[in-house]
């Protein structure tokens, strides 16, 4: 059992898929979740308490383009309290590609940031006890929404990195996997920008075609979470969990 | 011919395999070759003259951090020159996994806003008569040297990013195609920082199998120049020049 009367600490955890996420997260009954978000939302910090009331639920403001330190800083306070944390997910993400710069701070360096932060206190080579991440990266990793391409590479880039982290397990004693989600019913994709207008009706052309539900997404995204398997590369998309295999174009020997 | 006559710009042209690419360039006689680099090197700018005196040579100082705004500038003049550009190259690089940020704004956001900055001049949605852009990334975009998980997880996204260009050209009439070259011997993996010390020895290592020289690699460079084929993903390594087809885990359907 990977959530059940373990720490977790959740970055966005109250975003588009985040929230529907934590509902579930909290239903598997972990002893802490602790919330890390951009704006506080203290309705739905009631409501995941009274989900579970077992389960203790607190909420810290945290933007993920603050320095590796200020992020530090963060996390000790947290590790202060709980002394152990079992599980750190990574959530942050914004789609709108008439913003490159923030994009990529938000999407990729966030995800990179906070994972050098935690491995201070989870790394074995420092006498850490180790860790697991779940990243949640994109199917737009995969494969590109082309009208959006700096989010598609930022997506590219959070997924490459994890798949690096998985890799790294042995030396660090940190475990990680991806959670890729395809388009799932969230604001972000109600209406976004295309870089350089390319295709201003992007997401009315994407909604278009079979999506699924925040719902269905968090379901699978807390079977992953169960499964535990580092290095996986999930595909979340229509309301199915897969597992992707990695195409070898080339390997560095070493 | 995608070189003779053509007037080129090149990001990075004095860099490790920028060098060798510009004098395989030069050999082709191109009308202009316009190298854009952090550094003056007036002796190499002097070499590349006197391999071809045809062609004219010509260096301006660039950082690819800068905004878009700057870099847009910077084209201006060049452009005003030359008054058509048909090649751009965007080559810079760097490889140090303990400088988080600046590995990220060279390697993606420098090929994201030199690429934007070049759109204003090319774009025939704006009457412009579109471009074609080369886009050196690396074979760690495809499959990462996880010792160094933020460097590899930045060429992933040029790649990424390259591959959504391509897609792109029907709407900008830009072409776009990526590089991506193996291990090849420059001063860039001679010796390198891991990411978090999590291998010290990862140059040694990777020196240890086989590699190629910067002018195998300039070699095949300016044949995949001369192929001019749009979405090509291009891996140039062990001496080699081949064509990789990008698997299909996802399709966004538009």
């Amino acid at each position: 059992m990977a959530i059940a009367n373990k720490n977790i600490i959740f970055v966005a955890g109250l975003g588009g898929i985040g929230l529907d996420t934590s509902r579930e997260i909290v239903k598997s009954g972990p002893k802490n979740l602790v919330i890390l978000d951009r704006i506080d939302n203290p309705a739905a910090i009631a409501e995941l308490k009274a989900i579970n009331p077992k389960v203790t639920v607190t909420f810290y403001p945290y933007d993920v383009t603050v320095s590796v330190a200020e992020s530090t800083k963060l996390l000790k306070v947290i590790f202060d309290k709980l002394k152990t944390v079992d599980l750190l997910i990574n959530g942050a993400g914004i789609l709108d590609d008439y913003q490159i710069e923030r994009t990529i701070a938000v999407n990729f360096a966030g995800t990179v940031n906070t994972t050098t932060a935690i491995m201070a206190f989870w790394d074995k080579r420092k006498g850490g006890p180790g860790g697991v991440i779940a990243n949640i990266c994109s199917v737009t990793g995969f494969n590109a929404i082309y009208q959006v391409p700096v989010y598609s590479a930022s997506k590219a880039a959070a997924l490459s990195f994890t798949n690096s982290l998985a890799k790294l397990a042995p030396i660090t004693g940190v475990t990680a996997y991806s959670i890729n989600p395809g388009i799932t019913k969230t604001t972000l994709v109600h209406k976004f920008n295309s870089w350089l207008d390319v295709e201003p009706r992007v997401a009315e052309l994407l909604l278009e075609h079979p999506t699924q539900t925040t719902l269905q997404c968090a379901q699978n995204f807390v079977k992953a979470i169960e499964a535990n398997k580092n290095g996986a590369i999930w595909k979340l998309d229509l309301g199915r969990l897969d597992a992707i295999e990695w195409t070898k174009h080339w390997d560095s020997g070493i």
